[in-house]
């Protein structure tokens, strides 16, 4: 999920001035109604040394009544702690209920710098995903709010702070051999995180990703994100008879809504021409056709995704996809509308029933995607079910990951403009009108919801085993060529993790 | 779990032909209203061979409409099947809206059958508790009934059966060598079903245990629990619109409500003289005392709940527990009704902050089981609350158990007639007088609401890592002793258990 995360975002001088004052006051009236609720809340603040968890800390507790909040922090172990069940001093602080608590790291120590230091033994740590998971849902249900929030930074951003801090004679004491040797270990704590935030993002608790190198940004988003969630929490059906209903405006602020989205970062200039889109596709089909037969005879499966825009490209891309394939080995599964008998079931059931057989690839034209997408929008699904389906969805292909299926998720991406154009352009050819429709217009007309519905998607279903690929999409021959090169370096990679897992399981079978 | 299953409960022929017609008459008329409220039922069989499963899954379908149910039997896995994530052809057969599925085994499968044969890995099979766990709360979420009955039968019965099945020509091809195999492997088949009910038993699909050795009796418990969980689903509120509420009569079946609970089956007429009770008395709290020292220095904690009807001599108990310890290294903790700032926390809390520090003893005078007894009795909680407690209670001693803490869990039992005589003594008693509130005449009069309560909190809760002990109360010089004794046992064990690891973790470290 991390690669999805774009550092650079800021917000100006102006904008924090005229907004930060606005978010304070919904906080402060929220931190009320919290109490009048009586709902416990828990705020857990995660990130790398120097991301600004202490800072972020410091910064609500100065806007809050401080009769209404703790702070804890979770310090080293004591030996007495240790020798306890690991999860006590955590639950012993846990908030009363109307109180909110605000932590810097809890529970999730054990996940990261325990874990990275070396302080507990593999079994420990591997062990707490679960115990954590389970503890969030029974304070759940006991009616809590658990907002978590991991502060992102940039690997040259922390070098940066550290060697600030060390310049600086009141802060040097907070870089010790230990944050340097953390730092050395950025990949691998980066990597650490990413376990943390894929297993321990439910839908009970999903985690923040906060962009954090800008210091008013970071603070200004967090702010944002608390209040809209203590105001969901509120206005939970049970919740609202004793405040009335929490008007929504709390947390809405125009310069974080028109931050740009992963989408926004795409650049769509790029573009291939005729002779080298020709010689690069042929290559790939043809290495694909290769890979194909060697999936097929070593029995790996494979899952292509292809969402995209209206128009986006995804029919025309398919189709090279497949040219040189063997066709008894895959299979297109054009999603649109559920039948009656697939409505009839739990909306994975169709995508359970197109699972690969070995050997084979599945490719959706459109695919369980739609739940986070076109359902959301268009209301078909409670805004409970399409939150609670990132955490599904996820279940969902590490169960296909764990299997040894390769998967690939494309969504390709076009400006609206160039949407529009290949809109008129297929209205006005007779043999291509057939495809338009009312709805594409409609769906036209929602473009920011959807904007920032597929942002949200990326960022929470990116995972390390199922990951995202953006395609740029306004050179038809630059996302075709993409496409094949992705499917081709994806089947490789996933026939090499067959092999080594094949050597690794004969030399664990001969040890027995 | 099922060391506390009685399989010798019968129906008698007059009772079953009596209640059989009217429980089927039920389930033929909840089966319309499934339909209505389009609620999918998945209904999953799981048992010893010959425990019944195949004769329950037949009984059901002669009572049922057959448009509206299907039924899966988990054969062995073919090729095609192995080679697709595991869960894959379990889920393409889940039930549609309104329609009922009965299975034998289903996803159990891989938990027991497919691991005592050794057809799968134990990565595999390790693995799967979650997968399940994972989907069962998806198809819960969307609005399914998951129903689970564990058949049980003892190993003699089965034995009896098998050979029955090999003399009878139109059943001998039931029963092969494996199923030979099977039986010899008795034992370890319980250990990995105990394992598998304790890790799969959630508020959102309990299993049933249903005893098997009776046909009679097991049909009509099946019966009745598939009626009682329907009429339950169906008056959820969100159904209940649809089809209105339910009665609460299809699911009463008296001859099945006056079965002998587990304490019926408790010999209280156990006694002790006054020279015996004296002299392993003092031999248990001499050894008693050793063990604590030992439990001190080697950092052994332990956790010892009393439970017991008001009047059955947990004071007395405790006292003589307690005689010769160091009370620098143990605690007596009485819980009574939770103060303020108790009631403004998660039930739980207050029990994580008597968790045992490093070395010590923490003996609860009551404890969380207050959530299953008198708070459900008295409705201080939901349903909703106290049918997920089990879970979390057994979530909760999990963790302690793991951070190495004995846990020793008592119910003391008397009869109703020794508790009154009791009562009467104490308020005859100006010593003693204090002792009795209104509270407990009303407690005795809720006698049967509490045993029915006590019977389902032992079941669902003695698990492998914190078993229940019934202590015959009637005669408080036994039940002194046993408790004492108890402790001791399960001290001895837990500092042998601390060995073995301390040998095994510094063998394991010298290999890195």
């Amino acid at each position: 999920m991390l690669e999805t995360i774009d550092t650079s975002k800021k917000v100006d001088k102006e904008a924090y001035k005229e907004w930060l004052p606005r978010l304070k006051t919904d906080l402060r009236e929220l931190q009320q109604k919290v109490r009048e609720a009586g709902i416990p809340v828990l705020v857990i603040f995660e990130g790398l040394d120097t991301s600004g968890k202490g800072d972020s800390i410091r910064h609500l507790s100065e806007v809050l009544d401080p009769r209404g909040f703790r702070v804890h922090v979770a310090y080293e172990t004591t030996e007495d702690e240790r020798k306890r069940p690991w999860l006590w001093r955590y639950w012993v602080n846990t908030p009363a209920r109307g109180r909110i608590s605000f932590c810097e790291r809890f529970w999730y120590y054990r996940l990261l710098n325990e874990r990275i230091d070396g302080l507990v033994e593999k079994e420990e740590w591997s062990h707490a995903y679960q115990d954590i998971n389970q503890t969030e849902e029974m304070l759940h249900e006991d009616g809590a709010l658990i907002v978590k929030f991991w502060l992102h930074i940039s690997r040259k951003e922390q070098k940066k702070r550290l060697k600030a801090a060390e310049n600086d004679p009141f802060l040097r004491y907070t870089v010790t051999k230990r944050e340097w040797g953390r730092h050395k270990k950025y990949e691998e704590f980066i990597a650490a995180a990413e376990e943390m935030l894929e297993r321990t993002s439910t839908h009970i608790s999903p985690w923040h990703i906060v962009e954090a190198n800008d210091r008013r940004y970071r603070r200004m988003r967090v702010l944002q994100h608390l209040c809209e969630e203590i105001a969901n929490a509120l206005n939970r059906q049970e919740r609202r008879k004793k405040v009335g209903e929490v008007k929504n405006g709390y947390v809405s602020v125009p310069v974080l809504e028109e931050m740009p989205t992963l989408l926004d970062k795409v650049d769509l200039t790029k573009k291939l021409d005729e002779e080298e889109y020709q010689k690069r596709k042929v290559e790939g089909q043809v290495r694909l056709h290769g890979l194909q037969i060697e999936a097929v005879k070593r029995g790996v499966s494979s899952m292509v995704v292809y969402q995209g825009w209206d128009a986006a490209g995804k029919g025309g891309n398919i189709r090279r996809l497949t040219a040189t394939l063997d066709p008894r080995f895959y299979s297109v599964i054009p999603i649109s509308k559920p039948t009656d008998e697939e409505l009839s079931h739990h909306y994975l059931w169709r995508f359970w029933n197109h699972v690969p057989p070995v050997g084979h690839m599945t490719i959706f034209d459109r695919s369980h995607y739609g739940r986070v997408m076109v359902e959301r929008i268009e209301g078909f699904c409670t805004e409970a079910d399409w939150r609670r389906a990132y955490q599904e969805i996820n279940e969902f292909e590490m169960q296909l990951y764990r299997a040894g299926i390769a998967i690939v998720k494309f969504f390709i991406h076009i400006t609206p403009e160039e949407q529009l154009r290949r809109f008129e352009s297929r209205q006005n050819d007779p043999n291509k009108a057939w495809k338009m429709t009312d709805e594409d217009w409609r769906n036209r007309e929602k473009w920011d919801q959807y904007r920032e519905s597929i942002d949200e998607m990326i960022q929470r279903t990116s995972t390390t085993y199922a990951p995202w690929t953006i395609i740029e999409g306004n050179d038809k021959r630059f996302a075709r060529v993409k496409g094949i090169e992705v499917v081709c370096k994806t089947l490789e990679e996933a026939l090499e993790r067959k092999a080594a897992q094949k050597g690794k399981s004969s030399s664990g079978k001969s040890k027995n």
